[in-house]
């Protein structure tokens, strides 16, 4: 069978520890004069993929949960989890240690507002919140009568003795030939922004926005190639790059000092300090900027402006090569899904495979590439029920076989040098019922809708979201996630700031790509999602137009599956465009493909009759 | 001919006084030791129709459009309009006394940071300010390093010698049989939700809510049943109306008086004070509430929450006996403007017929049913290129023959005392061009993607407002205006807080009357819109439905051209639906027309080939 190399399938986390690790946290608490102490799921840069060091949530309380925040006080302990995570949490954690509250519906703050005694010390981290969050939180200290306090270092660093170190991934060039753009003329437009905004400096303390400020990738978390590093980008002088010397090799560090001062992280601290006593106006990002870095520019009477991070507005919209990079990634990354979905329907008719099975032929399929960099995150593959949890990752307790009659979802990426893809697809094993062919259909017309919008100049993702949905609202039906989120050029899966969703107020630039994703998920029987990536691109012309219009052009290359659609229910443009889409996956992969695959390809893209 | 009688087509300023008037503001600010003076078109109360006693911008400036700013200082003058009146500023405002600004692109505030003399004292009346508008005029004057200052009483009061007298329209019971529901029930409900919102006492400085919550309609203001009033309602004492004695009748005052005490307007400020200074949380209405109310709290001492209005809400949601007021008005309003369609179709073709003819014959027509009340709004009548001014006012200057090969634009609406309508009609005269046909279908199947539409409960207008746009933009086309607004029940054509738009943040609840009225605008040559209200009803059910799902019920009844319909850009459920809404507005008005009405309703209302 096949191996995953970049993906595993266990719970690493250990929850027998957590009564003993948090008995030594409130000693620690005690002995600083601490009444209690909140651990976010949290890097100082906001990540999303953290490394192991970071884990301080996992370490304390056994949850290994993406998204999640404890706080600790001295007779009691609550834990905080979205509605992703009310199952997981309570296998995984002693919740005769841990009350268990949602993030959302009841979130810390108005937990902190009711709970927390008058007078009481609230310990922070000012390193692992956003300024906004930490206002947040000192108000609802407030509200409550009591305060909300800095510590520094880190109270659990004190007591977790066994902490990893930080990752030293080694730091790459991202070559010019990905990038399209150098890193000094990526400078030069954060420096104009920079004088529109009237910053003196930008911290930029999105560890992506570095990395494509520099033109570098690093290997510190997982399936980002992210380098953690800070940069601070004066508007008149020299830049400068705070990142471990031991990930720099001397070609790297040689190239990185022709833009940039190089200095040690912990030097960060002190040249923010002086930039604001030099009575500088700073820029921070709302989205990632540590409450730390406002609290220095503060203390040091410097002037602050937050906003968005202008990096990433420009980071969003792909240059010429790095588009034509994410076309030969997507062409490459289909080929791979194609022999996979052909392997698939071959292996699975036995009655064999498993979900781990699946995950592990796909990523070694994309391996066999000989480009494939990681997975660009854990493959989410749901059989029959397990297809309608929409966060699913497969561990080796809740791997299911493949089922005749069920539906089988797969969600996967990868990161390749030329781009970073995912796509979904919703395979039928054995016969589809005529609900399951239904409901496939309604996601699909959404997925055409998005696929084939015109719309002018402008438009946010917001007004597009719609269109994804009707046909599903139609039904009395919906899914209850955005339609689609933004994707980096071999950085990050999920991107900001555009997305498709009814949050989405950003609006959508040529050049951006997005994911089309739109679901249906049936609890405890099915989940059904189509996503292919998505560029934004200038609509064809339209006579007597008197809008600019942009349109979608898909860039993911793999068959929708045939037997899944009931043609009674598309209209005959709808049924055209999913041929014509059929047709260029054919002439796209077919050269790509090994002889099984392409007959396989063959028929998987032949017109619906 | 007819007779307009609710609406006038003068333009009713006096632009050769505004220099002398001008100078006599001047030296009473040099009196008051001001620097400047900031002139809103407001009330106290922030309403769309203003009584003549607060037109103080148009006496000023001789500007009568209906959002305006204009400041004052020494030895300058600027006045600021949105787009809709950039043409009609420069034909009323002399423009070597007063600079024309962009009231959006350049807000007073940005000018008012740019030009404000360091060391001015900008003089404003805080009773014509919300709390927020005020907030950001005092920053725009800090950065200037200037300081905004309150003015009372109002420095145009005096010198405009011969201003008007506020009005003293008498107030009617609005009776159950239309309200629906008894002011001590909404009474009690307002009390529920200010528990709710922690707060001792709501100043209802909106005189819709106060309108709503003691079922009373006015006359103090055109086009609306508007009584000028405020109250207090405290969350456990008596409510306090706030209005002037002479508009009671014996009767009125004593209903009123079962209900609350009834005060004089003067008494306002020192209840609010003696409220406040016993400690009350005030809740302040943040759309309407004058930056003067939060000021007499403040001072006394009191809490100020912001936010919302409560009635604002349980306003927008109607009753069931104001639905079936609803439809019944539409009925007999379908009836009238059927009527005035015939009419139309009989007389244009002769060449002669204006657009103030037009206006004055559907009046009339609508008067003729003997429940007018008033229009809901001055008639939009626009022939040709007069129909692409989406705000278009007829005057005797601008009027216009309707000539064959012209559409005609007709916006229009009444109040009955059972309902508001609000109704646009787009007819062709003589033959209309390929084109003109195209665009009113494209216009008609994003209006028919609105009364179609089924969207989850809990579903906002902004989710909803691209339905109405994509066929437009598919051809690069778009309309410049939201695509649809709240409307009241007898009461303000134009009612918040849920709106079809980008900008419609608010769920559409079930009971809920707005407008759909995409279009399009083809400057310099034809204007197209298509409206009629709908109400948000349960969506009939789904078999399988997981979601409640909700719905439009079309209200509007009256023939949408036929002929200007391209039939093959409809699909067959478009073209359904047209059919079966003719259908029914055939058998619901025939019962109510004329001989000759009914024969044209017919025709007009026959199924599309």
């Amino acid at each position: 069978m096949f191996e995953a190399r970049f993906q595993s399938f266990d719970d690493r986390t250990e929850p027998a520890a957590a009564p003993r690790r948090v008995a030594r946290l409130r000693a620690e608490l005690k002995h600083r004069g601490l009444d209690g102490f909140i651990v976010p799921r949290a890097d100082r840069q906001q990540n999303e993929y953290v490394p192991p060091s970071e884990e301080r949530l996992a370490w304390l309380a056994g949850f290994s949960g993406s998204a999640g925040v404890a706080i600790v006080l001295a007779d009691r302990a609550v834990l905080f989890v979205d509605g992703r995570y009310t199952l997981q949490v309570r296998e995984q954690v002693d919740t005769a240690l841990f009350v268990i509250e949602h993030l959302i519906e009841r979130p810390p703050e108005a937990w902190i507002e009711a709970n927390l005694p008058a007078g009481a010390k609230l310990g922070y981290d000012p390193w692992l919140h956003t300024v906004e969050n930490a206002e947040k939180l000192a108000k609802a200290c407030a509200a409550a009568g009591a305060s909300l306090v800095p510590a520094e270092p880190n109270p659990i660093d004190a007591v977790w003795t066994d902490r990893p170190p930080p990752p030293l991934g080694a730091v790459a060039l991202h070559d010019l030939r990905f990038a399209g753009e150098d890193a000094a003329a990526k400078l030069a437009r954060i420096r104009a922004e920079l004088a529109k905004a009237r910053a003196d400096a930008l911290v930029v303390s999105d560890a992506h926005a570095v990395a494509w400020t520099f033109n570098i990738r690093g290997a510190d978390v997982a399936h980002t190639p992210l380098p953690l590093a800070f940069a601070i980008v004066p508007k008149d002088e020299r830049p400068a790059l705070y990142v471990d010397g031991r990930k720099l090799a001397n070609a790297v560090r040689d190239r990185l000092e022709q833009l940039a001062d190089v200095r040690e992280p912990s030097a960060l601290d002190g040249d923010l300090a002086a930039l604001a006593a030099a009575g500088r106006t700073v820029r921070l990002d709302q989205g990632t900027a540590a409450d730390a870095l406002a609290r220095i520019v503060r203390e040091a009477g410097g002037k602050i402006k937050r906003g968005a991070d202008p990096i990433a507005l420009m980071k969003a919209v792909k240059n010429a090569v790095e588009i034509d990079g994410a076309r030969a990634a997507h062409r490459r990354d289909g080929a791979a899904v194609a022999r996979f979905l052909a392997w698939l329907d071959r292996e699975a008719p036995r009655g064999t495979l498993t979900e781990i099975d699946a995950v592990a032929a796909l990523e070694s399929f994309r391996r066999d590439t000989g480009l494939l960099k990681d997975v660009s995150f854990p493959t989410i593959a749901g059989a029959g029920p397990n297809g309608a949890i929409v966060h699913y990752r497969v561990t080796r307790a809740s791997n299911r076989r493949i089922n005749a009659g069920e539906l089988f979802l797969i969600d996967s990426g990868a990161q390749y040098e030329d781009g970073t893809t995912d796509i979904t697809r919703t395979v039928a094993v054995g016969t589809p019922s005529a609900e399951m062919r239904e409901r496939f259909t309604r996601v699909l017309k959404g997925h055409i809708a998005i696929a084939t919008a015109r719309y002018p100049d402008g438009t946010t993702g917001a007004q597009l979201d719609t269109l994804a949905r009707q046909y599903l609202w139609a039904a009395g039906l919906d899914f209850d996630h955005g339609t689609g989120h933004g994707v980096g050029s071999y950085l990050s899966v999920h991107e900001g700031p555009a997305r498709i969703s009814k949050l989405g107020t950003t609006a959508l630039r040529r050049g951006m790509i997005l994911s089309n994703e739109p679901g249906y998920y049936r609890t405890g029987a099915y989940g059904i999602r189509i996503e292919n990536l998505v560029l934004v691109i200038a609509a064809p012309a339209v006579a007597g137009a008197e809008k600019e219009l942009n349109a979608f052009e898909t860039l993911t290359l793999a068959p929708i599956d045939r037997r899944l659609v009931a043609l009674d229910l598309l209209t005959p443009e709808e049924a055209r465009w999913l041929d014509a889409y059929h047709a260029r996956v054919a002439a796209s992969l077919a050269p790509l493909a090994d002889e099984t695959t392409r007959a396989w390809l063959e028929a998987a893209t032949r017109p619906l009759e």
